[in-house]
């Protein structure tokens, strides 16, 4: 790669333009937005739609060609020198409810930058330059999270997609159409050459360790359960402890039970219960049910199946032991995914040539650049969230750190447009 | 005490009539019946002033004269030979929102039961007899439990508890004029010679140890916390294990350490945690917040309070460890009763008496008995639920046992009538 060269490329000292950035995510950020900060685009309502013109109309000012695919798809194209597969870059627009200004919009509008500095320098890249955004990241309002880019590389059915109904009881297909959204390119789409993706953390590594890349080396396989425990309600007075069958006991063993196992297994394993609901949920009655989730994650497959079997033979045991039922219903289940490791090491390489503290690390959440991955090289560039916090309207990151991220993806966006 | 003497006295053959009893239950709990059986009085609504109507108009039909006090506490008394302090039996009507048609009920209807077996026989007791319902015994409208039975021994002002507003938003004073029942009896109330409660077990203890009768040697104290653990919401997938400081575990860890501490004591020491709320409580976030309640129980004050100790050091511990706060807020506080060991003993040689196997036991939940204590000589008699079932609309105890019962507190109160 040419970073390996002994003559830097010309374009090696190009900058992108910091504020400019800035501007873009906060005029971004002002669709949808709250008052008192943060914003709500949830995917393909109004807010989405308007949010979707405004980038939509940047592109179209850079001299970009935009194609919109069936299923919302925004692909942004600046033609190279040849007419080769494009280098893409992106991420998506929508949020959650109560979201912030960065996640997905960076990558998209950090996109945006690199084509208006290279367009603003009198270099040509070789192959032509991509900013796409996906729609429904989020999957806050349509379930699967990620179905835009999960579409475009065809390991779904445009017309399922289509299909999908809403949290608030909308279907996909008329909601897309209601905002204009419903364009004639095919999906799945065309396979780039590559993908990169800058994306702010939303966790506190980077910042923990005051580093201001993070190497994104591939993400973290996700196993979602529900459990339903079903035992025998009871006063919590006149029953003794011996003739109890105590679903709300039980799920505070498994709970228990998997933060004991994510510290055995250590790092990268992590293990959240995050929902408890017991049933009736009074002070002086044992509970008749318990429905609780369990969210493991790891970026070895064999050590999150091992996870998940370690935790469903605990279930087994101490249900036999309290003499309560367990059911298990899987929500989610993805394989851990690898980033391409030239582009892993072009993103570090990059951040070190230009001065940057670097870490290499798993991405704990899930991102467009997963899907992208099942058909192209690629990678992702991450830059530190103020207290890792993310999908929450205080979610902030420093323009430093948004503008480091940028250059990054700048050049190593310029050296793959180069490869033939 | 009488059943001591060497010649029996005459009254010693009477027995209640159990399919009497058994319809007088069966008409009460058919008003505000629900499909499918049980019934919902909640105190001080119209349904409980029907149920009210129902058992007044039998209280005079016996010949009793009536008396309703400035909390709605009504007390029915049959003449004695001479004009001494009542021996009282009693209980309350009012139910809980989907509850049992013996609970309360079975005191007052035996109570009356007996009354009915006294005038029908040639004996007439030295004391006169009375039977009481207390209002708002299940607290279940309008907090705290036992309030009629508080104010009636003095422990809580009479204008206070009009002044109680329920969860309804309505006054109790309001709601009790409404229904008619604003006696102008003095409450606190006349301080009877003693006073017996039959009253279903509520537990499974009775029907495992296939026992008639339960003598019930106290009340179990009660020490009712809801624990308050702030932390820090986080992402599920992008926060190392080391960097949490997650709610959700540490109330799991509080409720195994309960159950644990429970078993640690022994019997009769009992443990609940009926209540877990997480906030956001999503599968793919920490939770920043957990609201949950610890139930702790034991009829013995010093034990009880090393419990708490021990809960207050643990909860110290792990929250030190996680890095949460955990903020602590008493709900409910009473220090264990014990009933007159003589009435306890009468119950227990009356129902050997009477050929019915017996089981020494403390009341894990809390009864009109255990106020009356303060001010009386106390005691109760309990038979089994089914099940252990009880403030659920399955809630059932056989004619049989309804019968025994009644017939144990028909044999208690002559004797003590009997009393100079």
């Amino acid at each position: 790669m040419s970073h390996d060269e002994k003559d830097p490329p010309a374009y090696r000292d190009l900058r992108i333009d910091g504020r400019r950035l800035s501007r873009r995510l906060q005029e971004l950020g002002e669709v949808g937005g709250l008052d008192g900060g943060g914003c709500a685009r949830l995917a393909l309502t109004e807010a989405d739609g308007q949010g979707r013109d405004l980038v939509v109309a940047w592109m179209r000012e850079l001299g970009m060609e935009v194609r919109i695919d069936t299923v919302g798809n925004v692909t942004a194209t600046l033609p190279g020198r040849e007419d080769l597969a494009p280098v893409m870059m992106g991420s998506h627009i929508d949020t959650v409810q109560t979201g912030g200004i960065f996640d997905g919009n960076l990558g998209v509008l950090a996109g945006l930058e690199v084509i208006e500095t290279v367009r603003g320098s009198d270099h040509t890249p070789l192959r032509p330059l991509s900013v796409a955004f996906f729609s429904d990241e989020e999957g806050a309002r349509f379930a699967p999270d990620m179905l835009g880019s999960l579409v475009y590389v065809g390991a779904m059915l445009s017309e399922e997609a289509l299909d999908t109904v809403s949290i608030d009881g909308a279907r996909y297909g008329d909601e897309l159409e209601a905002i204009g959204y419903m364009g004639s390119a095919p999906c799945p789409g065309e396979v780039p050459h590559a993908y990169v993706e800058l994306h702010i953390e939303q966790g506190p590594v980077l910042e923990g360790k005051e580093t201001s890349i993070g190497v994104v080396t591939g993400v973290q396989g996700i196993s979602w359960q529900q459990l339903t425990i079903s035992g025998q309600s009871a006063h919590a007075g006149t029953t003794p402890m011996s003739m109890r069958h105590d679903p709300g006991y039980v799920a505070a063993e498994i709970a228990v039970f998997v933060r004991k196992l994510a510290l055995r297994f250590g790092s990268p394993q992590v293990a959240t219960v995050g929902t408890i609901d017991l049933h009736p949920n009074l002070v002086n009655v044992v509970a008749s049910s318990a429905v609780m989730t369990v969210d493991l994650r790891n970026t070895d497959e064999e050590v999150l199946s091992k996870a998940e079997s370690e935790l469903e033979h605990f279930c087994h045991q101490i249900s036999e032991q309290e003499g309560v039922s367990i059911s298990t219903v899987s929500l989610a289940r993805f394989e851990p995914v690898e980033f391409d490791p030239r582009v892993v090491d072009a993103v570090e390489a990059h951040a070190k040539g230009q001065g940057l503290s670097t870490c290499r690390m798993p991405s704990g959440a899930g991102h467009d650049a997963q899907m992208l991955a099942r058909v192209t090289r690629s990678g992702m560039v991450f830059v530190p969230s103020v207290g890792g916090i993310s999908h929450n309207v205080t979610e902030f990151t420093k323009d430093e750190d948004t503008t480091n991220g940028a250059n990054v993806l700048l050049q190593v966006v310029l050296d793959l447009a180069e490869e033939n």
